[in-house]
């Protein structure tokens, strides 16, 4: 595909700042009318959590949980919340970012009390669930691990860098992925896929193997569960570039996990959509490829397999035959593969055999 | 400072590929020569590894073991290193990178045969030992995970990029520290120093705030203990472009130890050089700027006091005042403060108070 249309990031930092003053003056106008302010958010009790298979996520059911000033309990977490919505604004505006264990450090320099970072956290989670937005929207960013590669041309939005463009082939490591891109606009791509990798090792051999050209491709590095950022990231290259999106980890409950949660989030963000990427696809390495490409394997062991019977359990490995097959078959053969495991038919049989095999199969 | 001088980096993939051809043709001489072949390789048995003050890092003793294929218990181990020379060679000179994982799984495609990968690294660390060169220069790299950002110019060699330049301000993520980066020529530069950074979000903060340009300075972002390469990064970055190297870690025993391995490497890599820079200093988090500045700090538990009385009697941490001094005062506090601990003071204090400070102090 060609030239993209301009994403929406400029709106959505508006409409961040919107909702946070919107909290504000929710506040204010209550506080005007002679009552004790009180904020309503919806419940992240386990029992408000459920899995909605239409949108193949988790979701939060009807509770609210409310928050009065006038409750004595409720004052310190209300201030907290309230706290947290004025740093959040000046980093927004500021355009400065952060992580939350500066958002606890930085309580400190507003004299605002944080029992531990747990608490501090929470509270960030709290201002999530209430404005719909992610906690990377008001600057406050995971540690970066994950990187990217590939023919996208974007244009940056942060200070110092706005309307520079870069295309990600210009390093032929990869750049990482954190603040300054996943605020970028996409301007233009050549790729019609986006190859989201478990290990950087293997993202190093693609890169290395010409899969970019080969395949038109987006190689994602996840550097194991990819941060919710990246996973944000992937979401949108699937919806603002219409790109399908084929994951591939290595062959163990842990890798079919790292797999699932890009596909159907976490129920830790119930509270929050567009962390995942529903129509994205695991293409492997399946229990069935370990079988059918005689793959070097390792024994499953006790943790491993107690955690394929939890998955078997899991609502999102529900109603799909791929999953409950692939669940059966590692429980089947009892044993396990990494990606690298294919270099036992030389160094480039996973690129020249195998990936172009998968990519087909599981379109 | 401006254009430099082109680095060694053609010449050594040279002397690599010579170093290997040396070992294959010395083997088909004592055939030749009617004799069962024998490699001498120095011992890196614990009596044989000491610490040299003088060039403060480890390096190993007079003692050489000998592998004959004579002995019936060193046909294995002498047969696998010559294959993994033959592998190093191929890697090498048709330029393709591989892991250590990789090469464990690559000798079944040769049917050379490991009990289990400890095996293959070990004899990946005989090669490396016998040549005296690192096995990244054979092409075997880590995951990556490390990244730089700032004023630097460099010139690919890796195909497909021959000649290519980049500057390291391109993209303000910070790109990967991979094989591409560590085997490219350095071109020219403006930046008078390096901070190496234990964390990533440090990092993040650092770029922002726009470091690289108040202090001239490349950032480099170690991601916990900085990985091989990128501490022969470093190494390169200081003896090609004469950089001085300050390090910032958080001020905890696993933190002064990061830094102290980017000084004088550890003991595993006693038989290579290089991997280390004996003048990199350790700027911060101390002990006593955790006393001075007042920060906010977490109590030491028993491992990481446990952790100072080793350091206290490591060679490494001998005859230098500061190191000594850092470790008294913190079995004297029994605390530990990350370097985000400074969020305390504002999000900017770090960079416009502590850093400026701390640059001059241990310059």
């Amino acid at each position: 595909m060609g030239k993209t249309s301009k994403s929406s990031i400029a709106e959505k930092k508006h409409d961040v700042v919107n909702r946070l003053k919107l909290l504000g003056t929710d506040i204010y106008e209550q506080l005007d009318k002679g009552v004790f302010p009180t904020i309503n958010i919806p419940s992240r009790s386990t029992e408000n959590i459920n899995y909605d298979p239409n949108i193949r996520q988790y979701i939060l059911g009807e509770r609210v949980v409310s928050r009065s000033a006038r409750n004595i309990r409720h004052v310190k977490p209300f201030t907290q919340l309230a706290w947290a919505a004025l740093f959040s604004n000046e980093l927004t505006t500021q355009r400065k970012t952060s992580t939350l264990r500066d958002v606890y450090y930085s309580a400190q320099a507003y004299e605002m009390s944080f029992t531990d970072q747990q608490e501090s956290n929470n509270i960030i989670t709290d201002l999530e669930t209430l404005t719909g937005f992610r906690r990377e929207d008001f600057n406050i960013f995971p540690e970066e691990r994950s990187a990217i590669f590939g023919d996208l041309n974007i244009e940056y939005t942060v200070p110092g860098y706005e309307g520079k463009t870069l295309n990600l082939t210009s390093h032929p490591d990869g750049v990482l992925i954190g603040p300054a891109l996943t605020s970028s606009e996409f301007v233009s791509t050549n790729a019609d896929k986006v190859i989201a990798i478990e290990k950087g090792a293997l993202f190093t051999r693609f890169i290395e193997e010409n899969v970019h050209n080969k395949h038109k491709s987006l190689l994602i590095s996840c550097g194991g569960q990819a941060p919710r950022q990246t996973r944000a990231f992937i979401r949108r290259l699937h919806d603002e570039l219409n790109l399908p999106v084929y994951i591939f980890t290595d062959g163990d409950p842990w890798g079919m996990h790292i797999a699932q949660v890009i596909i159907s989030g976490s129920a830790n963000a119930a509270h929050l959509r567009e962390l995942n990427t529903p129509d994205a696809i695991w293409s492997g390495v399946w229990a069935t490829d370990i079988v059918d490409y005689k793959l070097p394997t390792d024994p499953l062991d006790e943790v491993d397999i107690k955690r394929l019977y939890e998955l078997q359990r899991d609502p999102r490995y529900q109603n799909d035959p791929l999953w409950q097959r692939e669940i059966k078959m590692f429980l089947k053969i009892k044993r396990k593969a990494e990606q690298e495991a294919f270099s036992r038919y030389g160094l480039t049989y996973i690129v020249d055999e195998y990936l172009p095999k998968k990519l087909k199969e599981t379109k």
